[in-house]
């Protein structure tokens, strides 16, 4: 498991809230990120349909399932436009952000930050903004779950600490504004 | 089974084949017609699998498996760009075609005069060029292979109709323009 | 695929059926024979499963689906009371025979006369009674759909011929005892 | 979730194991208790792989997978010889117990004592001994997976404790003899 606090994601368009997430938002909460794209078979069929279900069964077990669209290859085919008809056929309704586009090359802005080597990458927060796990490929369920059980049992951090960050940012509890960096 | 003479493919494009096809091009071979679209998750985890499997299998048995990208719903995000990445990143390496677009409705032109009533559809053809199975759905394998291996058992139609044929359409053995209809 | 006659089934107890089965008796039937072993995982997880599904789906249409539990390890767990209880447990419904104990070694009597390597092996004889294909290991759906399909579409040998053979081995239509070799 | 003591298994006989375990002597430990029958098909489709891939992925980490063979019928097939065939030929790597005949009834001990449903029923026990988790019939991974990790991350009781029990009951680390009742 690696040990740093991540980098926040910079989300162009979001499905599936009404509110943008950040992590700095969704302090608290074991926070797990698929970062996808919806061309890429092992996302498609392991990833994706993997990230629903952890969403049904936990999602209200303080766990917070998001996607993140990195599209580092076809990107005519891969626009947002095509990404609702997607999650909307894939009927997927965990929330889903849109990594901004790189403007130096094809790579978007948060999977260059967190130097994902590609997709399926499967990332686990911790209550306290964390990373504790950074996992290229397919991962399994078990494993999986294993990570998220262990991480919600740990102590989440103290309320006062909470209360500060959550001045700072700005948040409600449904989510935030990405904060300017 | 069904057992009439279908009506000809109609397509704006074709990918994995240098040649267009047309059914009458094929006489003579069992023809299996995938009509599919790149966002219907049964496609994507069942028929196409089936089809690209079936390819390999049986492609030197005298059995042509062709694909058609019947497009009824989400035409902006399943355009020929973003199918061509779809191919891509599935590996397909059997004949797809796009099936033409529609004036009158959302449906394109062959999925319409075929009666089709959505995506999987899986289509038999025999040698003499006549539709025997139709079958909505996902379809077994065993069931698919019985149909396929059973058809190649029958007898080929004549010689020479099948060099009349050929005469009248102005095929060659790679493939056939789309004929005037 | 081979061309042999095989040599007659020599089964010590049948179940599934009232009537012993030969092929002799089966003839003007494709015949699909599984070779397999009750703790053979693979048998259990591919091999066993499709030949339910074979026999549920094609048993009206003139094929035969047998059984053929081909003990040759761990013989004092393998027993028929044990094959009884796990022919019950997954619920097939299929003719299964017992292949005869050898009196020489560790394998049974049929197995050793038809050289099989061990199971699941699947064996599919014509409609005249000869062996066209052997297969050891998992067979895929597609390829024995695609065989059985195939010789079910050969013609079946002369009416003559067939009652000549149930005349010399005193097999009524349901079944024959094992005629003496 | 149940909060209880459960019983302590009462087995005849073990496998891949050379010291009988007790729940005694797995204190400190989260114990994964798999009841299973080697003829049924769930257990042996879903359960049992999924207590050997627990097992392996984290034998290491503090998780002990015991495997409890509950014979309540077809006592006559599911002897521990067969048991150990099948064992052999499924490659199941954890410690495995009979549990033990009942003399009034076909239900074993252990399985009466714990009210078990059937097979298979995954039985989550927590380091401090207690009862946790009781599911009849298939566990998902992501589910198990979770169970697990959160009560790892629970804390272990106190030493003091633990020295004493491993005193009552005179065990070992490997494990200890089943105390009387």
């Amino acid at each position: 498991m690696t040990d740093d606090f991540p980098p926040e994601l910079v989300v162009s368009r979001w499905f599936n809230t009404r509110t943008p997430l950040t992590l700095q938002g969704l302090r608290g909460r074991v926070v797990v990120l698929h970062a996808f794209q919806m061309l890429c078979p092992g996302c498609v069929s392991h990833a994706l349909p993997q990230a629903e279900k952890l969403h049904r069964m936990f999602g209200a077990a303080d766990v917070a399932v998001v996607g993140l669209h990195t599209v580092f290859e076809h990107h005519a085919a891969m626009t947002p436009l095509a990404l609702e008809a997607f999650i909307h056929e894939y009927r997927l309704t965990f929330p889903i952000g849109v990594d901004q586009a790189g403007t130096n090359g094809p790579l978007p802005v948060t999977m260059e930050r967190y130097g994902l080597r590609g997709t399926p990458t499967t990332l686990v927060i911790d209550r306290t903004g964390r990373l504790r796990q950074h996992h290229f490929g397919q991962m399994d369920d078990l494993a999986l779950g294993y990570t998220v059980g262990a991480l919600l049992a740990e102590a989440a951090r103290p309320v006062e600490a909470a209360a500060a960050d959550d001045a700072k940012d700005g948040c409600d509890e449904a989510g935030c504004a990405v904060p300017s960096r």
